[in-house]
């Protein structure tokens, strides 16, 4: 059986105009390879309302979960819950619960719980909440889409009490074989393995060291008998 | 006038396995952005012939540009060539003038130019080849499409040699105000300054230092003066 398929959707201005290099995006790569969900497609927005609908219809009729990434803070262009709300045709508003831990998290901290803040509790009706023991301010699921806070640190613990709520597949193995041998020389004998064993993904990424070309096999797959013994075969035929 | 518009393909599984983490997004990012070419939509696709062919002809129809990045090596696994053909509707086969310049690399290394290092030389008809003074096999433009490989040292000479080809816009100007307090502190009057400003984009990125908090409201927007402008309000407002 195939495994479930993710896609994420990052938001954000900063990182199509290069001011920021997106981070979390690598970080979920990896956490959902490792519980044999796959990541199969990546798309990254602006801060444009009619731009976030249309990239999540497409992506959540397409993939088993959705992860969002940014735009859900105090400031004017943060504007992914509202976007959401309208892909899913649902109303949004300020909601009891996400402003009680927002006032409480204030109040504590002798800060004004302003309106700017109060944004932060608009959830569209029918999500349930992301904690953020970080900042507090919640994400959100609602069907298969998980919507959540662009800081790295934020993203990452909302990352973490999500990902156990996933179905997941069989974990993907992975094996790497290093060989100092151009792509182009090993290009056909990898092709026939890559073809011997199709259950396998087998790809091949060159790199350059010291003015030489060499070649990283990586071999993945859910089958460790299969792997290591595609891996035999590689070492075998590429054996300095 | 608005500037053109551009968007980014990046092909490849060692991408959103979180085996690599990919560079050639923020480099082409800050790239365009001197030219005054809006980035608007990046998409991270795996090496899925109908996964290419299918975002490819959305974001071709969408953008006055695309880039894409990846999967134009030797190996099985490098599919972009086959795909670009494809999505245009065109014949693809091994063509005279990169065959050439291949040959003439490969003889002079006295390496042999086999079949892998062939399917380099695969070009879809019409296109015209993009040089790689790095590792020789080259990448191709057709129609608004530019195909450059993946391994940053040759896609950025790559970029290098596409984006003079490009219409440009009116240049983005950027300056960034730090405000040593935390977003939901400065959102209201941020956000009059860019209900007043609608020619510009304000954005507001949070960042926390030694446990405090604070932002950086970032404006940009293609009239110096007009930036400078909204800069010295945003100043006033916050200043310490």
């Amino acid at each position: 059986m195939p495994n479930p398929t993710a896609a994420m959707l990052v938001i954000g201005d900063e990182i199509l105009s290069g001011r920021t290099r997106d981070a979390n995006m690598h970080h979920l790569a990896q956490e959902l390879t490792k519980v044999g969900i796959d990541l199969c497609e990546v798309r990254i927005v602006s801060d444009d309302h009619d731009a976030i609908v249309s990239a999540l219809n497409a992506l959540r009729a397409g993939h088993d979960t959705v992860i969002t990434s940014g735009g859900i803070g105090p400031t004017h262009d943060d504007i992914t819950a509202d976007a959401v709300a309208a892909a899913f045709g649902v109303q949004i508003d300020v909601r009891d619960d996400a402003r009680d831990l927002l006032q409480a998290h204030y109040d504590s901290r002798g800060m004004e719980f302003n309106e700017a803040r109060k944004r932060m509790a608009r959830i569209p009706d029918g999500a349930s909440l992301i904690e953020n023991p970080i900042s507090i301010a919640p994400g959100f699921s609602i069907g298969n889409v998980h919507v959540m806070a662009g800081v790295p640190t934020v993203f990452q613990t909302m990352v973490a009490s999500v990902i156990p709520t996933l179905v997941g597949g069989a974990p993907i193995l992975s094996q790497t074989l290093r060989v100092d041998r151009g792509e182009g020389d090993i290009a056909g004998p990898l092709g026939q393995v890559a073809a011997d064993f199709p259950d396998l993904s087998i790809g091949s990424y060159p790199f350059q060291q010291n003015g030489a070309y060499g070649s990283n096999i990586v071999v993945r797959g859910s089958d460790g008998a299969r792997v290591d013994h595609a891996m035999a075969r590689l070492s075998e035929l590429f054996a300095a």
